[in-house]
């Protein structure tokens, strides 16, 4: 069982910022960490929305290195490190480990489809054998909308029984409230986060850990006031107001949409870049975009 | 422009063979490859079929090494090198191409979905800039039912314009014969491999240049006859009766059950492995697979 401090609270996808030629800029992205930090914000770093999956492996365990060498507690990272290939997950969730990470956030093997739950359940748990490193602390992450590959609550039983002090919660991103409820209900000392702070609520009412989404990249300081309030008189209020600036950002391409905030209000152009298949947003739906942004008086005090 | 042969013909996904403890067995790999090209057979290796997107890069690379060490002409090789991070499939395809591959079967980045031709486009673009390789010659890979990210006409049309003589063929896995249709009329200088020999005929007729299928794996020879006699006064019923065939293997887990075919073929139950996510069949599924081939007669001459 690992002595590392569990994971709860609000976790950024750290966005990934590029240079000109889409190496990544590790100088900004340290930076950009130090000021998550500073919002109370933890960082999974390597999501979806860090483009982890447009990353080598290479990249990935260069870049976790150069994160905590520059003094990053590794506690409060939770990289994601699922690939297709196994092998290459137990790389970087052994690299993780042994940085003492406080988590890892694991992907299913996502190329194959209709693969059934015994698949899953052998590839979990040969990941688990071998990295053998008891440190490890595996959040399973559930995102059927992109993985087209999910993790059905059979499979938690199974590996939750089978590693109950590596295999300790998840992320759920499919935006299906029924199915983080069905968790939260079945397995309660099972972490929940859910995968966008418009269940953050919900999933605290139920025994939840926190919420790990998209939107604390650029308005982190907001989600964790309701985590840290979720049981106060005006919580409810505190997720609608979550929900509805979630719209904003939610309208068109979510990742593309964050890199445009960020950049125009660190005022770098450098942050609107997006390794391919991914691409900027064009510049009618930018404009639009920060309208709507400086019309609810958005801001990113102390950042840029 | 390649000085090499253009790829034709009857390609087989390469299965993979695996050792005990799931890493590759190169030497029953070559025997394999070897028996392949005795039925005038190709090697699409690092297929779906070859288990590709469960393989590393570094795997990949050194694979292909040993297979071509071993005397095998790369001009019958055309590895899949299409991975999820652009750098990956710049690493693969640059190494393929320096060996003097025919060509190389390359997927769309898989892992982000509704994803544009814009992105698509960058993607493949910056690809062949980077590999810089005249012999290069990409083959488009549209498996829509696994990688859930397409290749439209559009796309066809703008890096076939960009780059006539690098992006020069694709292989249709989506099982639509109208989308095989509408890219062989609108490109007839495109090389159109289908992805199943259910549509080799029609694909012929419309001056498709051959087959890249799963079943070409343990039966490759009556694939190439009917290629090698599409224009014969025969040809619709050598078609039909491959039709027959595919269905029996195609009826549970295509490369579980050629697995267990060639398993069973090769008095090898080593060949019944496969890495996680994917299982092998279960006794009763397997049985009955074996039953069905020996009741069609089938031989897998001069192999195993």
């Amino acid at each position: 069982m690992s002595d590392i401090p569990k994971p709860s609270g609000t976790y950024a996808p750290v966005l990934m910022p590029f240079n000109a030629d889409l190496s990544v800029d590790t100088d900004r992205l340290i930076d950009y960490c130090r000021w998550l930090l500073t919002q109370k914000c933890k960082l999974a770093i390597f999501g979806t929305n860090s483009e982890a999956n447009s990353l080598c492996v290479d990249e990935r365990i260069d870049i976790l290195d150069q994160v905590v060498e520059a003094g990053i507690n590794p506690a409060d990272l939770m990289p994601g490190t699922g690939c297709c290939a196994m092998a290459d997950t137990v790389k970087l969730s052994a690299h993780a480990a042994n940085h003492g990470c406080g988590g890892v956030l694991m992907l299913p093997p996502f190329f194959y489809k209709a693969v059934n739950d015994e698949g899953l359940y052998r590839s979990y748990s040969e990941i688990v054998e071998r990295v053998g490193n008891e440190r490890l602390r595996i959040y399973l992450y559930h995102i059927p909308p992109i993985a087209q590959v999910g993790i059905s609550l059979g499979l938690i039983e199974r590996l939750t029984k089978a590693y109950p002090d590596t295999i300790v919660g998840m992320k759920d991103s499919s935006g299906d409230w029924s199915n983080m409820k069905a968790v939260l209900e079945a397995f309660p000392d099972f972490d929940m986060f859910c995968g966008s702070e418009s269940f953050l609520l919900d999933t605290m009412k139920l025994g939840g850990k926190g919420c790990i989404s998209a939107i604390a990249n650029i308005r982190p300081a907001a989600i964790q006031h309701l985590y840290e309030n979720w049981q106060g008189s005006n919580a409810a209020e505190l997720q609608s107001e979550l929900i509805d600036f979630r719209d904003i950002l939610t309208a068109q391409a979510p990742i593309a949409s964050l890199k445009c905030a960020i950049s125009h209000y660190s005022n770098n152009p450098a942050w609107n870049r997006l390794r391919p298949p991914l691409v900027e947003l064009d510049d009618a739906t930018s404009h639009s975009l920060i309208n709507a942004l400086e019309a609810y008086g958005f801001k990113m005090p102390g950042f840029g």
